[in-house]
């Protein structure tokens, strides 16, 4: 019997005979891995562990506990979630049911469900888990398939398509419930130690707008029920701070889905916040040295093709026809920075030479894709672009990334860090690419900074530092990036003269402080819950008069504190409702006026922690606030310090 | 023989015998008048004085020192110079001949000339002056007609357009020389008091970039010597004042013709200005109680269906197609902002809400009309939109004049005010265009602004006042407008609910402070030449060392200036030098430290007047320079003062 050899996540690569499966791998290497396996993935695809190994195959043994595992019992949750359904509702038609990042869903039709009919159904999965069936692969010839399911095109669909090689197919099945399915699965119902069904939305079949609607059930399993009270927790919280709800609620933006979809419309609370975002972007920037430039959003498709972009983004981007010419939206604002570079001649003592402009771009996400402001069509990148000395590049990373850690620290998130390094397909010499990833990993060993090396995961002009966002919950978005690029010069010919006073090719660096206005926008509304640090809250204070003879004195003190977004509270109500107010709409400070204060000329402070400070005299207060204003303080801290 | 009936320019109407040409109409009105009139305006077109008026005709008399006089002067000088042309190169072909706003060209072809061959042409033209030719119409036969011009196609395009329906044909001659043409011209070639020959480019017959390419000379012609001495006066200034020509010397913006046309890039001397434009538009709006919003570039057309731009502007739209959709570009702001509007139910307390937004729309002119940044395919307005109660429109339009005249006060620039009343073609009713209009004149009267009335001229969705820009040169160009809008509301179903519970249509006020940025900053460079008020010049200080030893100094002294842009000029030149540099970037102040300066710890102040002024105390220059950009004075001032 001749032997193949799999290679093992370390490296290591193993002989085992011809024909051995996925459990056998793992007894070979040996006994206690080999009875703990559940499945296997076999060149990044989940696999059943019955299924025999080729030769050459990157192969993980999956045991309980690991992410794979998890996904398996989603998987197995998911038939469960089935068998119940079908228990209860005999018509029901399935169509798939995967595992996803965070649970599972199953896409049904010829069933109307409820929140009550999950009740119920969720009681039924509970019966099946406690009765532990055995779930178990088995296989049937396409023609037995094709019998099972002809009442149901969806099933039928999956083998033309997906199992149209195979024969015979591969099937799981637990007591009386069968499913077309290629697995892997848990050994028994009994195995998932926690599961829940979550919501009900609508989906088409294959997520195509023009086929079937059908009903989508979302659930979750896990191993523990702490594990799932945790993640029940954490879902409530993100619902919660979700930046879609808070939006709609603060009245920060809104997208018109039917004449725009992923195209926001900030209304003025959060244009207000938009432009304290820009204002402390540009102060950052002017500091450093960059200078401001603003491109144009369209050009003829010949700049794209200069620039490479038509050759790797034209699928994302918005072209459109003037005059018998082919244009497009920038995708990207680098070239827009080249082509203005381009206008001078430079001399080497004239580098660096920084640009930013607060850029808009268009990409063209699928429509299904789009989801508030964390997917959308056009955006606005915090944009610099740098032309540099090859011998500036480390003091430049350095002064970037300064810059970048200041914006994490002003908005208190903290930085998951990745060095991407040169990828397969690539430009530029050996040379150049170890120098500048020497040079990226120095800047962040000297300054400390963990972070993960992503290897070949850099873009093909260049290796990149990028930073994550981790924000109050623990998630984790894209955040700034720092590139280094011996591309785009070469393809835009840009030069300097030299000491030598030759012609010398600059090195650009692309950056972003806050990556895409949109997303930072999401994150920030997300990270704090809405309750804005004073400085970007739109409205900063507001003023509450205890009845209708102080509202000329609210009016007063409102216009000592002119320099700060201030409001007037003076819809008939009591202040209790109006207190209740100013606290949904999380205004950082109220001041409440009545007859004490208009006679003392005071203001009674409450800040949105429900923290009091009565007697203040108003001068003492304004200067606080611009102080606290001024150093960007992320929470009101007034009342500590009175 | 019946009598037919014309309307004078005054109104009144006059009965001729049917047949009477324009001159019998000038004599019927006194004999005075029949021999000065040199021409008439029939129903808007120019025409020969011979030329037969129809009845119900509107007609005025031209008589010399007339526009329409000049015209017609200029139309002549074109034939004048065709005849020289044709005298010096009688293989030339002549196409079209027209007179324009100021001046006249010949397209002809066949001929290569240069400005010396010009220098010929002109000495030949003003024997032709001299020689006092009398010009004479006259007829052909289409037949004949094209036998004249059986080798001149252009001609012969001509008489199978313009003049398809005309046999005979009318044609022009004076001596050897004729020319098809409709006329009018004067009386004999002496009248030409003044011409002269401009300049050469090249042009499309037809202005079709698909035909035969044509060589244009442009000329001008006046009654008098003096006028064309003014002329040509004027025309150099205004040539030393081109923003092209300085938006190159000061490196402010370029525009990529190859890859976008009318899409200017701003470098950064030019986005200083643009930003503290904007910085300043925004002071006024939030001071003026507007609210910052911004919207989407891109919208799908259902929204441009809903707006009525699509069936009004679509032809200058940019289309394109999104997934088998139609979006298009935006060529207003207003639908987005009324769509922002739409998303609130509001009160009548809440009325008048107000939007701002520097919001870059597109309008797709030809190619050929392109024109620096004066006629651009995209531009930025720094837009408003207000939704007000029909009894705030008063007080509102008051509000937004008073901002568009501390704008026009304090760029130094006149307005030229016009009133444009209801159109012909127009949307609601008598009563509230009544209204409308009388609230614009009481608001134009009683802030006691002179304005011309333009019958006819608004939107059709309502009146509008239209402010002018008049520069320093006497030209005009245009600028804010403030119109009122009935009809967006009604599209857009906008409502609030009044005092009365009742649902009701708020009215629409668009305005703009500066208009376009790009036609404002093109305005503002030929207004001040290059020489921006300090507030906005790019480069505010620059410091001159005089030797090497003292460029430590000199950046001490930048540092302390740390709030303004300051360059410190440290290149290996003389002190003479240094200065004219900085004079030709019209640096508003020159700061000169040499040995003198460092030890007594002063500076000399030059500004770009020439003046100076010695032994200044850096903390008195600062606090001089902070007065005057918070003031925004024009001029740099402090050697008045010191």
């Amino acid at each position: 019997m001749s032997e193949i050899e799999v290679t093992l996540p370390d490296g290591s690569v193993l002989s085992v005979p011809e024909g051995s499966t996925v459990e056998d791998v793992a007894y070979e290497i040996g006994p206690g891995l080999g009875s703990d396996t559940v499945a296997g993935v076999v060149d990044g695809d989940l696999v059943d562990k019955a299924t025999p190994v080729h030769d050459g195959a990157d192969l993980v043994i999956v045991t309980d506990g690991s992410e794979e595992y998890l996904r398996v019992l989603r998987h197995s949750a998911a038939h469960v979630f089935a068998q119940a359904l079908l228990r209860l509702h005999p018509d029901a038609k399935l169509t798939i049911g995967p595992s996803t990042d965070d649970g599972f869903y199953y896409d049904v039709t010829n069933v109307d469900l409820d929140r009550e009919d999950l009740d119920d159904i969720e009681e039924e999965m509970a019966d099946i888990v406690a009765e532990d069936y055995d779930i178990e692969r088995f296989e049937r010839s396409r023609e037995e398939a094709f019998d099972v399911y002809e009442d149901n095109p969806y099933k039928q669909d999956i083998l033309e398509t997906e199992a149209a090689d195979e024969d015979p197919v591969s099937f799981y099945r637990q007591a009386e419930f069968e499913d077309l399915c290629q697995g892997p699965h848990v050994e028994s119902t009994g195995e998932i130690g926690a599961f829940k069904l979550l919501n009900i939305s609508s989906a088409y079949w294959r997520g195509d707008e023009e086929n079937d609607q059908l009903t989508r059930v979302y659930g979750t399993a896990f191993e523990e029920e702490g594990d799932l009270a945790d993640f029940l927790e954490m879902r409530e919280e993100a619902a919660e701070r979700d930046h879609r709800k808070i939006g709609k609620e603060m009245d920060l933006f809104s997208i018109a889905k039917d004449t725009g979809p992923g195209l926001p419309l900030y209304h003025p609370n959060g244009k207000r916040i938009l432009d304290e975002l820009a204002d402390y972007a540009k102060d950052l920037n002017l500091d450093a040295g960059y200078d401001p430039v603003e491109t144009p959003h369209l050009f003829r498709t010949e700049l794209w093709k200069k620039s490479g972009h038509y050759d790797n983004y034209v699928d994302d981007m918005f072209l459109l026809d003037v005059n018998d010419e082919e244009y497009g939206l920038k995708p990207m604002n680098c070239p827009g920075h080249a082509t203005i570079f381009d206008q001078h001649a430079w001399s080497y003592r004239d580098l660096p030479v920084r640009y930013f402009e607060d850029g808009k771009v268009y990409r063209k996400e699928q429509r299904g894709e789009l989801s508030g402001l964390s997917r959308v069509w056009s955006f606005t990148i915090d944009d610099g672009h740098l032309f540099v000395r090859p011998d500036q590049i480390e003091a430049e990373i350095n002064l970037i990334i300064d810059n970048i850690l200041t914006v994490f620290e002003t908005f208190d998130l903290d930085a998951d860090v990745a060095l991407a390094t040169r990828p397969e397909k690539s430009v530029g010499s050996d040379e150049i690419w170890e120098q500048a990833e020497s040079q990226l990993r120095a800047v962040l060993d000297d300054g400390d900074i963990d972070y993960d090396v992503e290897e070949g995961d850099g873009a093909f002009y260049g290796p990149k530092i990028d930073f994550g966002f981790e924000d109050a919950l623990g998630r984790k978005w894209d955040g700034p990036t720092v590139q280094l690029d011996f591309n785009m010069p070469e393809r835009f010919d840009l030069t300097y003269t030299g000491e030598d006073n030759e012609e010398h090719r600059p090195v650009m660096i692309h950056r972003a402080l806050y990556g895409s206005y949109e997303r930072f926008f999401m994150v920030l509304v997300e990270h704090f819950k809405g309750k804005f640090p004073l400085w970007l809250a739109p409205e900063q204070v507001r003023i509450l008069p205890v009845s209708d003879d102080n509202v000329e004195y609210a009016e007063s003190v409102a216009a000592e504190l002119g320099d700060f977004r201030v409001e007037v509270e003076d819809r008939d109500m009591t202040v209790g409702r109006k207190i209740r107010a100013a606290h949904d709409d999380r205004v950082p400070y109220m001041l409440i006026v009545g007859g004490n204060e208009e006679s003392a000329g005071t203001v009674s402070v409450r800040d949105r922690k429900e923290r009091e400070s009565n007697d203040v005299e108003l001068e003492a207060f304004r200067r606080h606030l611009e102080a606290e204003r001024a150093e960007k303080r992320t929470e009101p801290d007034f009342v500590d310090e009175a």
